[in-house]
C-alpha cells in the first residue's frame, strides 16, 4: 500500500480555517473549544456488507459516512467542531477514493465540521470506515436520554419508514405495484440529512432526545429506560413518507416503528413549550409531529384508530426490528 | 448479534469519575476541556491480520490498541481526557471480549484516560478496532512536527529494534542463535508503553516530537519535511534493545533505524535545554539519547563509527522499511 499518508494527504486533505484548530498531518489534531462548552463526541462503525452495499455509490457513502455522526451530535443539542475518519480497504482506488472523500467534503463544508485527521489501513477483506465526531454543547442545555418526564409531549422530526422500505425492496423482500408511482425511498436510505439545526435549537427547550437510527421504538426505548418512564403512542399520528401507504398495514406499522436509517429526531417536551417548538422547526426549515405523551408507567404501549392498545410492553414490537 | 449497546455495557462499561463527564450510554459522551486548552485528537485502526495476530493474546491487544493512541498524545505533550472505541467483531466470543477490556482498562485506568463511548458492530471477515482518543494540551506548548530547528539535537527515548526484531523472528524471517539466551523482544512489540510521562514534561522545552510507529528514519523524515531542515544521525549512538548484538549488522540497522511499533519519542530541543531533558527523563522514569543533529540542509545522512556518511537523503534507507 502506498504510504497512508499519502492517501490522506492526497484525498481527505482541505483547508481548515478554524482559528485555534490544527488539521491533517501531526500525530494529533488540534482544536480549541469555547470556554465553558462540553465537548460531545460519537464513534461510528460502518461495515461493507453490513451496513452499506458493495457497490453503492461513493459519493453517498461519504456523505452518509458523516451524516450518521453529525445526527449523533443533532440529538445532544451540539453543534459541530470536527472529526475525525479511519478507513480500511482492500486496495487502493483513487477513482473510488476521490468520490468517497467528494460526498464527505461536500458535507463536511456545509455543516462546519472540518475533517482533522485520519488513518488508512489495508483490510484482508471490505471495506470499513470509521468516523468519530466532536461537537460543542452548553452543559445546561445538552439533550440527555434520561431527561424525559412524565406528562411530556413526544415528538418526532420528519417523515419515517422510506429508508427502511428502500432497504426492503432492494433486497426484494418487499414489492410495490408494478404501476405505483415509485417514490424515491432510496434517497433517504443512501443521503440522510442530519437534524443539526433542530437539534441546536431544541438545546434547552426540550428535555430527552435520541436519534431514529435503529427504528423508533428501539431508540424511544432507551429513552424510557434511561429515564424510568413509559410512553404512549397514537400511531394515527405518525409521519409517513410518500408512497408507504401502497404497503399493507403490518409492513407500514414495521416501516415506521422498527424501520432504522432515520435520522430524525425523536424528543420530548413540557406541553407548555409546544409553541417554541413548531416555532425552532420552522427556523430549522423542517417538520415536527406531536405522537404521544410520556407517562409514569413503563413500557410503550401504542394506540391504534379506534383508541385499542394494539401493543403493549417493548416485546410487543420485538418483530418489527429492522 | 446481540444489541450493541449491551455489549459496551457489559464489557466496557466502568465508572467515570472526571467532573463534566458523561461516559457511555447516550448520542454523545461529554467531557468539559479546562478553560484554555486545546484539545488533541488521534484516530487509529488496528486490523487482524495486518496489524495483529488473530490468535494474539487479547489482553495484550486490549492494551496495545490504547497504547498507540496514547502514543500519540504523548508526542503532542497533551495529557489524556478519554477515548472512545469501535469494534467489528466476526462473532461474539465474551472471554476473548472479557479480556481484551481489561487490558483496555487496566491501562485506561493508569493513564486516567476514561472510555467514554464506543460502537460494535459485526464484520464479516476479522476483527477491526478503531480507538479515537482526545487530550488536552496548552496551545503554546504542544509538541508539533514542523517545529525542529537547524542546530536542534536529535533525541530519542528508551531503546529501539525489539518490536521489529520480534516480529522478524515470529515471522520466521530472521533466527536468533539456539544457544542464545532469548531477549524479551516479543514485551516490547505487545505490550508497548507510551511515553506520556515524558511527552508532558517536553511540552514546553523541545520543539518538534513524533512518536515512532513507523520507525525512526520514517518518522523523523516527517519531522524534517514538515520542519523544511535536514538531520545527521550518529549510529554509533543509537540506543539498542537487549540482544540486538547477536543479529548481523545489515539486521541491527534495519531494526534500530527500520523497525516500527516503538512507541517512543523522537524529538528535538535546543542544545540549552540539555540539562533540563535529562532532567525530564530522570522525573519521567525514562531514558533519552542524544543521536545527532538536526541541520539546514534537507536530508537524512546516517553517519557510521568512521565518521563516514553510510547513507545519504531518505532513498538510502528505503529498504530499512518494515
Amino acid at each position: 500500500m502506498a504510504p497512508e499518508f499519502d492517501l490522506i494527504r492526497r484525498h481527505f486533505t482541505w483547508p481548515v480555517t478554524m482559528a485555534g484548530t490544527l488539521g491533517v498531518g501531526d500525530d494529533c489534531a488540534l482544536f480549541l473549544p469555547p470556554a465553558g462548552r462540553q465537548v460531545a463526541v460519537s464513534t461510528d462503525l460502518l461495515v461493507e456488507g453490513r451496513h452499506f452495499f458493495p457497490d453503492v455509490d461513493p459519493r453517498a457513502l461519504g456523505h452518509k459516512s458523516l451524516a450518521v455522526n453529525l445526527s449523533d451530535l443533532a440529538a445532544m443539542g451540539a453543534q459541530p467542531a470536527g472529526c475525525v475518519l479511519g478507513l480500511a480497504l482492500p486496495d487502493i482506488d483513487h477513482d473510488w477514493l476521490a468520490a468517497f472523500a467528494a460526498g464527505f467534503r461536500a458535507l463536511s463544508e456545509r455543516a462546519n465540521c472540518p475533517l482533522l485527521g485520519g488513518d488508512t489501513t489495508r483490510s484482508l477483506s471490505g471495506r470499513t470506515i470509521s468516523v468519530t465526531i466532536f461537537g460543542y454543547v452548553d452543559p445546561a442545555q445538552a439533550l440527555r436520554r434520561d431527561a424525559a418526564r412524565p406528562g411530556d409531549d413526544l415528538w418526532v422530526s420528519g417523515r419515517l419508514g422510506a429508508a427502511h422500505a428502500a432497504l426492503q425492496v432492494m433486497l426484494e423482500k418487499w414489492s410495490v405495484p408494478a404501476d405505483a408511482p415509485v417514490p424515491d425511498w432510496r434517497q433517504a436510505l443512501e443521503h440522510p440529512e442530519p437534524q443539526l439545526a433542530l437539534g441546536g435549537r431544541l438545546a434547552g427547550l426540550a428535555h430527552a432526545a435520541i436519534d431514529i437510527s435503529d427504528g423508533l421504538a428501539q431508540d424511544l426505548g432507551h429513552i424510557l429506560v434511561a429515564s424510568a418512564c413509559g410512553a404512549r403512542i397514537d400511531c394515527t399520528l405518525l409521519p409517513a413518507a410518500d408512497g408507504l401507504q401502497m404497503l399493507d398495514e403490518v409492513q407500514r406499522l414495521e416501516a415506521l416503528l422498527g424501520g432504522g436509517d432515520v435520522y430524525q429526531l425523536c424528543f420530548t417536551a413540557a406541553p407548555g413549550q409546544r409553541d417554541a417548538i413548531l416555532q425552532a422547526a420552522v427556523a430549522a426549515d423542517t417538520q415536527v409531529t406531536r405522537i404521544g405523551v410520556i407517562e409514569p408507567q413503563t413500557g410503550l404501549r401504542l394506540i391504534d384508530a379506534q383508541g385499542r392498545i394494539v401493543a403493549d410492553g417493548f416485546a410487543g414490537f420485538d418483530h418489527f426490528r429492522a
